[in-house]
């Protein structure tokens, strides 16, 4: 955190991402082409929607059939039916209004749809296709992470990245769903300021810090720029720590 | 948000910050020690700890009376009962357990001691002090740019950021409190992706974003790297925005 200079690169030319693609590879490419060379100290932003891509978590909501439960939810918020039971059966609903559900996703994410996202399934789709958070994003920026040392022998950190809408603030912001390689949640209790006083800020959501800087990057109109390459972010020495570590447990939550 | 690179760089040399500064001129003054020309695209993160100390918002604890109300809200909560009147007179206690009061701040800002700082507080003080937030962040933010532009010719967009805990997700991240010269709330309704599809995020936090951004130089542990110039984010046409547009309105929030 005590870098002086950060830079942020949108890797160039990644191709639409489909089922089954070595995402690693594709990112090593898409360096190579913007003529970068990945090392340890980096940290790659990827978006959530390219690792569901890769990991097959598009589903076709012809084949869903809806609860009397989600009929229920979508009269009420006008939504569609089979969406809601997608949403039903990847977490809770925590509160709903017209044309918005917020769920508590079985990973513990608190977000609009559980995360299930109808835009910008493949082009060529027809319109009937969702996609779904990866089953276990941390699991997922692991194994992007274990397979770029296989490929080049250096192994970036992995941010796997959403947007979340907020409580209290308005606007969506990217925001971390998987971590590897890197202290997602970085503890700093214990240490003081240059006064010799407790920090009043004593856990910092890195990871969620890092998704908010690659969104400025990614955008939201396309999937052109769904990887962000950070250089320069100076860690302090810190246990790595996955992204699960920045789910606040419901009892811990002063507003669920 | 469609650059392909983006650079963060926090200016070298701020000296420590009293009532009564001129921040603009060692703000310019630090980007020419590091070598840099302001441009007008670029954005200044500036940490609300500088700017409150420049606006003279330390109060002096010694002088303030707690309340009956301060004085319960202290033993509930063990911290001190003067602090929690510098809160209350901040705005609304919301929620409270040991060693934590979460506010709504006058200007609405939700976040723990309505934003009341007793750390780096002046290094020769003797802790008895702490500071407010300004009185208006988004002037600061205004006047900050209009000073800098009356120095240099150029006005950059300014944004003010604190660090705030947030409802489900630990970890403190950086957020905007003002801005100028820049759409804090960036509004993409009515855009659609590349397959005409509605986008699911249609307002983008972009000042919260430029905020989490800086925070990851800015660390915590001191004041020595309060602003950080991003160069390199290219915005589309919008209309500027302050960071007032992101508070959500409480009768709009599903959780408060």
């Amino acid at each position: 955190m005590a870098a002086a200079h950060l830079e942020l690169i949108a890797l160039p030319g990644l191709p639409t991402i489909r089922e089954g693609d070595d995402l690693a590879r594709l990112i090593v490419d898409a360096a190579a082409l913007g003529g970068l060379q990945l090392d340890d100290r980096d940290v790659l932003a990827v978006a959530q929607k390219i690792v569901s891509k890769a990991e097959g978590r598009a589903i076709d909501l012809r084949q869903v059939v809806p609860s009397e439960m989600a009929r229920l939810l979508a009269a009420r918020t006008g939504l569609d039916a089979r969406l809601i039971e997608a949403i039903l059966a990847e977490g809770e609903v925590l509160r709903s209004r017209p044309h918005l559900v917020i769920a508590r996703h079985r990973l513990g994410l608190v977000l609009a749809s559980a995360g299930i996202d109808r835009s910008n399934v493949e082009s060529e789709e027809d319109g009937e296709r969702a996609l779904r958070l990866p089953l276990d994003p941390d699991a997922s920026a692991a194994r992007l992470r274990a397979r770029l040392r296989e490929l080049t022998g250096v192994a970036p950190a992995v941010v796997v990245t959403d947007t979340f809408g907020r409580p209290f603030r308005l606007g969506a912001v990217g925001t971390a769903i998987g971590a590897a390689g890197l202290p997602a949640l970085l503890d700093l209790r214990g240490r003081v300021d240059r006064n010799g006083r407790t920090l009043q800020a004593t856990e910092i959501g890195l990871a969620d810090e890092i998704a908010a800087a690659a969104s400025l990057l990614m955008g939201q109109a396309d999937e052109g720029q769904p990887v962000v390459l950070l250089r320069g972010l100076e860690l302090p020495p810190a246990t790595p720590a996955p992204a699960a570590a920045l789910v606040r447990p419901p009892a811990d939550d002063l507003f669920g």
